[in-house]
Protein backbone atom coordinates (compact mmCIF):
# COMPACT_ATOMS: atom_id res chain seq x y z
CA UNK A 1 0.00 0.00 0.00
CA UNK A 2 2.28 2.56 1.36
CA UNK A 3 4.48 4.22 -1.62
CA UNK A 4 5.71 6.86 0.83
CA UNK A 5 7.90 7.09 3.37
CA UNK A 6 5.38 8.06 6.16
CA UNK A 7 3.56 6.74 9.14
CA UNK A 8 1.45 5.07 9.23
CA UNK A 9 1.99 2.68 6.64
CA UNK A 10 -1.89 2.83 5.81
CA UNK A 11 -2.13 6.30 5.17
CA UNK A 12 -3.74 6.54 1.70
CA UNK A 13 -1.48 9.16 -0.39
CA UNK A 14 -3.44 8.89 -3.92
CA UNK A 15 -1.16 10.65 -7.05
CA UNK A 16 2.19 10.94 -4.49
CA UNK A 17 4.82 12.61 -5.97
CA UNK A 18 8.17 11.35 -4.23
CA UNK A 19 10.18 14.21 -2.98
CA UNK A 20 13.09 15.23 -4.47
CA UNK A 21 14.87 17.47 -2.69
CA UNK A 22 17.38 16.31 0.41
CA UNK A 23 16.90 17.29 3.76
CA UNK A 24 20.12 19.45 3.71
CA UNK A 25 18.26 21.22 0.35
CA UNK A 26 15.84 21.78 2.32
CA UNK A 27 16.94 22.80 5.86
CA UNK A 28 19.60 24.96 4.28
CA UNK A 29 17.58 27.66 2.62
CA UNK A 30 15.26 27.70 5.22
CA UNK A 31 18.00 28.21 8.15
CA UNK A 32 19.86 30.66 5.74
CA UNK A 33 16.80 32.78 5.10
CA UNK A 34 16.19 33.10 8.80
CA UNK A 35 19.53 33.94 9.91
CA UNK A 36 19.60 36.20 7.08
CA UNK A 37 16.41 37.91 8.84
CA UNK A 38 17.17 37.67 12.13
CA UNK A 39 20.45 39.68 11.28
CA UNK A 40 18.65 42.34 9.76
CA UNK A 41 16.26 42.96 11.86
CA UNK A 42 19.26 42.98 14.55
CA UNK A 43 21.22 45.62 12.44
CA UNK A 44 18.17 47.84 11.23
CA UNK A 45 16.43 48.02 14.54
CA UNK A 46 20.01 49.29 16.28
CA UNK A 47 19.78 52.20 14.28
CA UNK A 48 16.83 53.59 16.55
CA UNK A 49 18.55 54.62 19.83
CA UNK A 50 15.29 54.32 22.11
CA UNK A 51 15.39 50.32 21.34
CA UNK A 52 16.50 48.34 24.42
CA UNK A 53 18.84 44.83 23.63
CA UNK A 54 15.84 42.66 24.75
CA UNK A 55 13.46 45.16 22.21
CA UNK A 56 15.38 44.24 19.71
CA UNK A 57 15.98 40.51 19.60
CA UNK A 58 12.06 40.53 20.48
CA UNK A 59 11.51 41.92 17.12
CA UNK A 60 13.60 39.67 15.46
CA UNK A 61 11.80 36.72 17.01
CA UNK A 62 8.64 38.30 15.99
CA UNK A 63 9.91 38.89 12.13
CA UNK A 64 11.32 35.32 12.48
CA UNK A 65 8.04 33.65 13.55
CA UNK A 66 5.69 36.61 11.65
CA UNK A 67 7.34 34.95 7.91
CA UNK A 68 7.57 31.30 8.91
CA UNK A 69 4.26 31.30 9.55
CA UNK A 70 3.07 33.45 6.47
CA UNK A 71 5.48 31.94 3.94
CA UNK A 72 5.99 28.32 5.11
CA UNK A 73 2.81 27.74 7.08
CA UNK A 74 0.91 29.78 4.71
CA UNK A 75 1.90 27.75 1.44
CA UNK A 76 0.55 24.57 3.71
CA UNK A 77 -2.52 26.18 4.18
CA UNK A 78 -3.34 27.44 0.70
CA UNK A 79 -1.59 24.54 -1.52
CA UNK A 80 -4.05 21.27 -0.22
CA UNK A 81 -2.30 19.10 -3.49
CA UNK A 82 0.95 20.04 -2.52
CA UNK A 83 2.16 16.28 -2.38
CA UNK A 84 0.81 15.25 -5.99
CA UNK A 85 2.19 18.28 -7.89
CA UNK A 86 4.09 17.23 -10.91
CA UNK A 87 6.21 20.36 -10.15
CA UNK A 88 6.28 20.99 -6.69
CA UNK A 89 7.96 24.05 -5.10
CA UNK A 90 10.78 24.20 -2.42
CA UNK A 91 7.86 24.72 0.04
CA UNK A 92 5.92 21.73 -1.29
CA UNK A 93 9.07 19.54 -0.60
CA UNK A 94 9.37 21.51 2.44
CA UNK A 95 5.95 20.50 3.63
CA UNK A 96 6.68 16.92 2.33
CA UNK A 97 10.18 16.55 4.69
CA UNK A 98 8.05 18.10 7.82
CA UNK A 99 5.81 15.37 6.97
CA UNK A 100 8.24 12.59 7.73
CA UNK A 101 7.78 14.02 11.69
CA UNK A 102 4.16 14.49 11.45
CA UNK A 103 2.12 12.89 8.34
CA UNK A 104 -1.00 14.62 9.68
CA UNK A 105 0.57 17.54 7.12
CA UNK A 106 0.12 14.99 4.25
CA UNK A 107 -2.49 13.53 5.09
CA UNK A 108 -4.13 17.19 5.74
CA UNK A 109 -6.06 16.14 8.97
CA UNK A 110 -8.99 18.12 9.99
CA UNK A 111 -7.58 19.58 13.68
CA UNK A 112 -4.22 20.27 11.92
CA UNK A 113 -5.19 22.30 9.08
CA UNK A 114 -7.77 24.47 11.00
CA UNK A 115 -4.48 24.98 13.74
CA UNK A 116 -1.89 26.50 10.66
CA UNK A 117 -4.73 28.10 8.97
CA UNK A 118 -5.64 30.44 12.58
CA UNK A 119 -1.54 30.72 12.53
CA UNK A 120 -1.12 31.96 8.83
CA UNK A 121 -4.43 34.31 9.15
CA UNK A 122 -4.02 35.42 12.70
CA UNK A 123 -0.61 34.71 14.16
CA UNK A 124 1.56 35.55 11.17
CA UNK A 125 -0.27 39.16 10.92
CA UNK A 126 -0.13 40.07 14.92
CA UNK A 127 3.83 38.74 14.61
CA UNK A 128 4.46 41.26 11.75
CA UNK A 129 2.36 43.96 13.71
CA UNK A 130 4.21 43.18 17.03
CA UNK A 131 7.74 44.21 15.05
CA UNK A 132 5.75 47.77 14.01
CA UNK A 133 4.57 47.85 17.39
CA UNK A 134 7.87 47.30 19.60
CA UNK A 135 9.95 49.62 16.90
CA UNK A 136 7.09 52.67 17.21
CA UNK A 137 6.66 51.82 21.22
CA UNK A 138 3.32 51.51 20.68
CA UNK A 139 1.25 51.32 24.10
CA UNK A 140 -0.52 47.98 22.59
CA UNK A 141 3.25 46.16 22.20
CA UNK A 142 2.90 44.40 25.42
CA UNK A 143 -0.78 43.47 24.94
CA UNK A 144 -0.25 42.23 21.63
CA UNK A 145 2.65 39.76 21.99
CA UNK A 146 1.07 38.22 24.92
CA UNK A 147 -2.42 37.31 22.92
CA UNK A 148 0.13 36.32 19.89
CA UNK A 149 2.41 34.34 22.00
CA UNK A 150 -1.30 32.49 24.03
CA UNK A 151 -2.46 31.98 20.28
CA UNK A 152 1.15 30.06 19.36
CA UNK A 153 0.84 28.23 22.93
CA UNK A 154 -2.56 26.86 22.45
CA UNK A 155 -2.08 26.30 18.90
CA UNK A 156 1.38 24.21 20.16
CA UNK A 157 -1.18 22.48 22.83
CA UNK A 158 -3.44 21.53 20.60
CA UNK A 159 -1.46 20.08 18.21
CA UNK A 160 0.61 17.92 20.79
CA UNK A 161 -2.94 16.87 21.97
CA UNK A 162 -4.59 15.75 19.60
CA UNK A 163 -1.42 13.72 17.95
CA UNK A 164 -1.50 11.77 21.37
CA UNK A 165 -5.42 11.62 21.19
CA UNK A 166 -4.95 10.36 17.65
CA UNK A 167 -2.22 7.10 18.37
CA UNK A 168 0.70 9.31 18.30
CA UNK A 169 2.49 7.32 15.19
CA UNK A 170 2.64 10.02 12.62
CA UNK A 171 6.54 10.08 12.58
CA UNK A 172 8.49 8.12 9.88
CA UNK A 173 11.55 6.71 13.05
CA UNK A 174 11.97 8.06 16.14
CA UNK A 175 15.14 11.00 14.56
CA UNK A 176 11.82 12.44 12.97
CA UNK A 177 9.88 12.53 15.73
CA UNK A 178 12.39 14.05 18.22
CA UNK A 179 13.97 16.32 14.97
CA UNK A 180 10.93 17.59 13.92
CA UNK A 181 7.79 16.71 15.74
CA UNK A 182 9.30 17.71 18.99
CA UNK A 183 12.35 19.61 17.98
CA UNK A 184 11.09 22.36 15.71
CA UNK A 185 8.07 22.87 17.85
CA UNK A 186 10.02 23.04 20.89
CA UNK A 187 10.92 27.29 20.33
CA UNK A 188 6.89 27.75 19.54
CA UNK A 189 6.22 26.40 23.26
CA UNK A 190 9.59 27.76 24.87
CA UNK A 191 9.87 31.65 23.32
CA UNK A 192 5.93 32.03 23.62
CA UNK A 193 5.61 30.95 27.23
CA UNK A 194 8.96 33.25 27.98
CA UNK A 195 7.66 36.50 25.93
CA UNK A 196 3.72 35.73 27.87
CA UNK A 197 5.56 36.04 31.19
CA UNK A 198 7.63 38.90 30.60
CA UNK A 199 4.74 40.56 28.93
CA UNK A 200 2.24 39.36 31.93
CA UNK A 201 4.74 41.14 34.13
CA UNK A 202 5.21 44.29 32.77
CA UNK A 203 1.26 44.35 32.14
CA UNK A 204 0.94 44.35 36.04
CA UNK A 205 3.26 46.52 36.86
CA UNK A 206 1.74 48.98 34.69
CA UNK A 207 -1.76 48.66 36.53
CA UNK A 208 -0.54 48.77 39.73
CA UNK A 209 1.39 52.03 39.12
CA UNK A 210 -1.97 53.32 38.10
CA UNK A 211 -4.11 52.02 40.67
CA UNK A 212 -1.34 53.31 43.09
CA UNK A 213 -2.09 57.28 41.61
CA UNK A 214 -5.88 56.81 41.29
CA UNK A 215 -6.02 55.84 45.31
CA UNK A 216 -3.09 58.98 46.00
CA UNK B 1 -27.66 0.82 11.81
CA UNK B 2 -28.14 4.37 13.61
CA UNK B 3 -29.70 3.12 16.98
CA UNK B 4 -29.40 6.57 17.91
CA UNK B 5 -31.25 9.90 17.34
CA UNK B 6 -27.59 11.90 16.36
CA UNK B 7 -26.26 12.94 12.93
CA UNK B 8 -24.96 11.22 10.12
CA UNK B 9 -26.93 7.96 10.92
CA UNK B 10 -23.93 6.27 9.77
CA UNK B 11 -21.94 7.43 13.27
CA UNK B 12 -21.17 3.90 15.58
CA UNK B 13 -22.31 4.21 19.24
CA UNK B 14 -21.66 0.51 20.68
CA UNK B 15 -24.03 0.41 23.70
CA UNK B 16 -25.80 3.44 23.66
CA UNK B 17 -28.56 3.43 26.23
CA UNK B 18 -31.43 5.86 24.62
CA UNK B 19 -31.95 9.33 26.68
CA UNK B 20 -34.61 9.52 29.35
CA UNK B 21 -34.83 12.99 30.54
CA UNK B 22 -36.38 15.19 28.06
CA UNK B 23 -35.34 18.51 26.84
CA UNK B 24 -37.37 20.51 30.06
CA UNK B 25 -36.06 18.22 32.45
CA UNK B 26 -31.69 19.13 31.26
CA UNK B 27 -32.04 22.69 30.43
CA UNK B 28 -34.63 23.13 33.34
CA UNK B 29 -32.13 22.57 35.99
CA UNK B 30 -29.02 24.07 34.17
CA UNK B 31 -30.58 27.04 33.62
CA UNK B 32 -32.20 27.43 37.38
CA UNK B 33 -29.06 26.86 38.61
CA UNK B 34 -27.28 29.23 36.34
CA UNK B 35 -29.80 31.76 37.84
CA UNK B 36 -29.35 30.74 41.34
CA UNK B 37 -25.73 31.34 40.55
CA UNK B 38 -25.84 34.95 38.90
CA UNK B 39 -28.13 36.51 41.45
CA UNK B 40 -26.00 34.62 44.21
CA UNK B 41 -22.98 36.48 43.08
CA UNK B 42 -24.75 39.45 42.59
CA UNK B 43 -25.78 39.86 45.89
CA UNK B 44 -22.55 38.97 47.75
CA UNK B 45 -20.69 41.33 45.47
CA UNK B 46 -23.14 43.77 46.10
CA UNK B 47 -22.09 43.76 49.67
CA UNK B 48 -18.40 44.78 48.73
CA UNK B 49 -18.62 48.92 48.06
CA UNK B 50 -15.78 49.39 45.69
CA UNK B 51 -16.67 47.01 43.09
CA UNK B 52 -18.49 49.00 39.95
CA UNK B 53 -21.96 47.28 38.51
CA UNK B 54 -19.67 46.09 35.73
CA UNK B 55 -17.09 44.77 37.94
CA UNK B 56 -19.96 42.84 39.52
CA UNK B 57 -21.49 41.70 36.57
CA UNK B 58 -18.38 40.26 35.52
CA UNK B 59 -18.14 38.18 38.71
CA UNK B 60 -21.04 36.81 37.62
CA UNK B 61 -20.68 35.93 34.20
CA UNK B 62 -16.84 34.32 35.28
CA UNK B 63 -18.52 32.17 37.69
CA UNK B 64 -21.56 31.31 35.62
CA UNK B 65 -19.09 30.34 33.19
CA UNK B 66 -16.41 28.26 35.40
CA UNK B 67 -18.62 26.44 36.56
CA UNK B 68 -20.16 25.73 33.46
CA UNK B 69 -16.73 24.32 32.09
CA UNK B 70 -15.54 22.95 35.54
CA UNK B 71 -19.21 20.95 36.39
CA UNK B 72 -20.97 20.15 32.80
CA UNK B 73 -17.89 19.98 30.61
CA UNK B 74 -15.71 18.59 33.27
CA UNK B 75 -18.21 15.53 33.26
CA UNK B 76 -18.26 15.05 29.81
CA UNK B 77 -14.25 14.95 29.31
CA UNK B 78 -13.96 12.61 32.68
CA UNK B 79 -16.75 10.07 31.47
CA UNK B 80 -15.56 8.81 28.12
CA UNK B 81 -18.69 5.87 28.35
CA UNK B 82 -21.51 8.24 29.26
CA UNK B 83 -23.65 7.02 26.18
CA UNK B 84 -23.59 3.79 27.02
CA UNK B 85 -24.04 4.08 31.37
CA UNK B 86 -26.73 1.85 32.00
CA UNK B 87 -27.42 4.36 34.96
CA UNK B 88 -26.78 7.82 33.83
CA UNK B 89 -26.41 10.68 35.52
CA UNK B 90 -27.90 14.03 35.13
CA UNK B 91 -24.91 15.49 33.13
CA UNK B 92 -24.64 12.01 31.20
CA UNK B 93 -28.52 12.72 30.11
CA UNK B 94 -26.79 16.88 29.34
CA UNK B 95 -24.37 15.82 27.01
CA UNK B 96 -27.07 13.31 24.81
CA UNK B 97 -29.03 15.66 24.45
CA UNK B 98 -26.41 19.07 23.37
CA UNK B 99 -25.04 15.93 21.11
CA UNK B 100 -28.26 16.13 19.34
CA UNK B 101 -26.51 19.37 17.93
CA UNK B 102 -23.37 17.98 17.63
CA UNK B 103 -22.43 14.31 17.76
CA UNK B 104 -18.79 14.96 17.45
CA UNK B 105 -19.78 14.87 21.71
CA UNK B 106 -21.35 11.70 22.06
CA UNK B 107 -18.52 10.49 19.15
CA UNK B 108 -16.11 11.52 21.07
CA UNK B 109 -14.16 13.23 18.19
CA UNK B 110 -10.47 14.18 19.08
CA UNK B 111 -10.56 17.73 18.04
CA UNK B 112 -13.72 17.93 20.21
CA UNK B 113 -12.24 16.28 23.67
CA UNK B 114 -9.28 18.04 23.04
CA UNK B 115 -10.64 21.51 23.28
CA UNK B 116 -12.74 20.51 26.26
CA UNK B 117 -10.32 18.99 28.37
CA UNK B 118 -8.03 22.63 27.82
CA UNK B 119 -11.32 24.14 28.53
CA UNK B 120 -12.04 22.22 31.71
CA UNK B 121 -8.13 22.45 33.00
CA UNK B 122 -7.18 25.78 32.19
CA UNK B 123 -10.26 27.93 31.58
CA UNK B 124 -12.52 26.41 34.14
CA UNK B 125 -10.11 27.54 36.96
CA UNK B 126 -8.59 30.59 35.14
CA UNK B 127 -12.57 31.76 35.14
CA UNK B 128 -13.18 31.27 38.69
CA UNK B 129 -9.77 33.16 39.94
CA UNK B 130 -10.88 35.66 37.80
CA UNK B 131 -14.30 36.12 40.19
CA UNK B 132 -11.64 36.37 42.91
CA UNK B 133 -9.14 38.55 41.31
CA UNK B 134 -12.15 41.04 40.21
CA UNK B 135 -13.59 41.16 43.91
CA UNK B 136 -9.71 42.14 45.71
CA UNK B 137 -8.72 44.39 42.77
CA UNK B 138 -6.07 42.21 41.98
CA UNK B 139 -3.26 43.89 39.40
CA UNK B 140 -3.58 40.95 37.40
CA UNK B 141 -7.06 40.77 36.87
CA UNK B 142 -7.46 42.43 33.55
CA UNK B 143 -4.78 40.60 32.16
CA UNK B 144 -6.08 36.87 33.78
CA UNK B 145 -9.70 38.36 32.07
CA UNK B 146 -8.26 38.60 28.71
CA UNK B 147 -6.20 35.40 28.60
CA UNK B 148 -9.32 33.16 29.80
CA UNK B 149 -11.61 35.05 27.14
CA UNK B 150 -8.42 34.38 24.55
CA UNK B 151 -8.74 30.66 25.39
CA UNK B 152 -12.57 30.77 24.89
CA UNK B 153 -12.51 32.28 21.43
CA UNK B 154 -9.65 30.19 19.99
CA UNK B 155 -11.54 27.21 21.49
CA UNK B 156 -14.54 28.40 19.47
CA UNK B 157 -12.47 29.11 16.38
CA UNK B 158 -10.98 25.88 16.36
CA UNK B 159 -14.61 24.20 17.03
CA UNK B 160 -16.61 25.80 14.20
CA UNK B 161 -13.86 25.32 11.96
CA UNK B 162 -13.02 21.24 12.16
CA UNK B 163 -17.29 20.73 12.02
CA UNK B 164 -16.98 23.04 8.73
CA UNK B 165 -13.92 21.03 7.40
CA UNK B 166 -15.11 17.79 8.75
CA UNK B 167 -18.41 17.99 6.99
CA UNK B 168 -20.57 20.24 8.77
CA UNK B 169 -23.56 17.78 9.23
CA UNK B 170 -23.30 16.80 13.17
CA UNK B 171 -26.93 17.84 14.09
CA UNK B 172 -29.87 16.07 13.82
CA UNK B 173 -32.11 19.06 12.34
CA UNK B 174 -32.04 22.70 11.74
CA UNK B 175 -33.41 23.40 15.06
CA UNK B 176 -30.62 21.59 16.84
CA UNK B 177 -27.96 23.57 14.71
CA UNK B 178 -29.45 26.74 15.50
CA UNK B 179 -30.45 26.10 19.37
CA UNK B 180 -27.48 24.46 20.94
CA UNK B 181 -24.76 24.63 17.93
CA UNK B 182 -24.95 28.08 17.67
CA UNK B 183 -27.27 29.35 19.98
CA UNK B 184 -25.69 27.91 23.23
CA UNK B 185 -22.34 28.61 21.75
CA UNK B 186 -22.57 31.99 20.89
CA UNK B 187 -22.34 33.75 24.31
CA UNK B 188 -19.11 32.13 24.25
CA UNK B 189 -18.29 34.10 21.09
CA UNK B 190 -19.93 36.94 22.04
CA UNK B 191 -19.00 38.26 25.79
CA UNK B 192 -15.32 37.24 25.56
CA UNK B 193 -14.99 39.01 22.55
CA UNK B 194 -16.66 41.81 24.71
CA UNK B 195 -14.28 41.22 27.85
CA UNK B 196 -11.33 40.93 25.56
CA UNK B 197 -11.93 44.35 24.42
CA UNK B 198 -12.50 46.27 27.67
CA UNK B 199 -9.39 44.57 29.01
CA UNK B 200 -7.27 45.15 26.04
CA UNK B 201 -8.14 49.07 26.19
CA UNK B 202 -7.65 49.01 30.26
CA UNK B 203 -4.18 47.78 29.83
CA UNK B 204 -3.26 49.85 26.70
CA UNK B 205 -4.66 53.11 28.52
CA UNK B 206 -2.52 51.97 32.18
CA UNK B 207 0.76 51.30 29.59
CA UNK B 208 0.37 54.56 28.09
CA UNK B 209 0.02 56.41 31.59
CA UNK B 210 3.00 54.37 33.02
CA UNK B 211 5.09 55.46 29.76
CA UNK B 212 4.41 59.15 29.91
CA UNK B 213 4.92 58.98 33.66
CA UNK B 214 8.60 57.76 32.76
CA UNK B 215 9.49 60.09 30.24
CA UNK B 216 7.90 63.59 32.62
Amino acid sequence: MAAHPYSPASLDLPGYVPQRLSQLEILGPYLGTSLFVLLAVWLLSGRCSRLSKVDRLLMCWWAFTGLTHLVVEGSFVFTPDFFSKENPSYFDEAMKEYSKGDSRYVGRDTATVTLEAITVLLEGPGSLLAVYAIASQKSYSHILQFTVCLGQLYGCIVYFSTAYLDGFNFWASPFYFWAYFVGANSSWVVIPLLIARRSWKKICAAIHQTEKVKTK
